[in-house]
């Protein structure tokens, strides 16, 4: 499945969309529905907490942690903690901004975990720390012996990867549930609020769709030193 | 990226799970939402017939033909020729399915093409068909010479992964829009419909899950009869 292109100049892609899709969450959040606040009378201010968090942490940062391998011209062993570091950043960003939503609901009176978005958004939340713990012990420390690493390698980005196609699920259904609430209060189907959050959707499916075809473009078995043991 | 397992009893759990989505999406639109037709005073049964063609065709029956090279105890060429055909009834089935829901909108002055999961839905389709038009003119007639087809392939498997889970993406964003209208009408969160049309998603993404594994988990380059000219 290996396709042979060199994925180097792609990454530029991958940043350009990824700082793009950022900059739309914050032009909705902020210019259409009024603002971040962790705290606020306006507990409306809360909710955009989640949007935000979730798109630069598990998206963009898990997007750039994934090329990491392909972006940086640097050694093997410093790309490899850059990788490990930058999900982990990830990953602490999206409980946060999980985190916001719950509490959102409750202030709101609202129920927790009814929709598929919400659903599929803790499944891979669990999975991306499964598979970051995983990933630590094994390649990592203490670090498994040759063997397991070359047996677990292809699991790992195999299994990554689908992770990350599920949180990329999860952002997109949750733009599509926050917009289709907002139009049945009366926003406009073709209002530029919509055009803009669906156009975040485009974006962010571009970016991963980039993100992936960068993982999979180049020799996808690493070189017999990286399963050496440290 | 390939994975040391034989796909080939996991194509059982596709074929399984697959029924059952299919099941599921019958019990939805014909228990809770009052049936299927084409012409009926009541347009909802027009509606129905959307979620009951996308799912049979390019849901279960794409998939399906994803996985025929590794489900089905056959000739290769006879495989082939199994994997066009049945990726030529899912587009079918698609675009039957597709039309349905524009006559539907049409039918109840709805306007077309404002949410992401038409968005993405229609860039599907035209993917979807691309994809089997340079399948059909590289590896079955007239066929590109093998140094084209051996370039082609890892291609056509990369491309057509993301488009079905393009697919996937569109049809669980359209199990979430449809349950949210009906959410916002008065339907119970936690009530059986709700759970129904939720765990067809979750069974939906299981099978695709399930069909990339599949697709990704064998030696990931055919052998060299497959590039020789017809």
């Amino acid at each position: 499945m290996e396709v042979g292109v060199n994925p180097f100049p792609l990454t530029f892609a991958v940043h350009f969309l990824g700082i793009a899709s950022i900059a739309m969450v914050f032009v909705w959040t902020i210019h259409y529905l009024g603002g971040l606040a962790w705290n606020s009378s306006d507990k409306s201010l809360l909710f955009n907490v989640h949007p935000v968090f979730m798109q630069i942490g598990l998206i963009v940062i898990g997007g750039e942690a994934i090329i990491s391998y392909k972006s940086l011209p640097l050694e093997k062993e410093v790309k490899k903690v850059i990788h490990l570091v930058l999900h982990a950043i990830a990953l602490i960003l999206g409980i946060v901004g999980t985190y916001a939503i719950f509490l959102y609901h409750d202030e709101k009176d609202i129920v927790n975990l009814y929709s598929f978005h919400s659903w599929i958004g803790i499944a891979a939340i669990v999975l991306y720390g499964v598979q970051w713990i995983y990933g630590f012990v094994i390649f990592m420390y203490p670090g498994g012996d040759p063997c397991l690493r070359s047996v677990s390698m292809p699991w790992h980005i195999v299994f990554g990867l689908m992770v990350y196609v599920m949180v990329v699920a999860a952002a997109v259904l949750g733009y599509l549930e926050k917009l289709t609430f907002l139009e049945n209060k009366g926003l406009a189907k073709f209002g530029s609020q919509a055009y803009l959050v669906n156009f975040t959707s485009v974006v962010t499916v571009l970016f991963a769709v980039l993100v992936v075809f960068c993982a999979v473009t180049s020799p996808p078995a690493p070189a017999y030193e990286d399963y050496a043991p440290i």
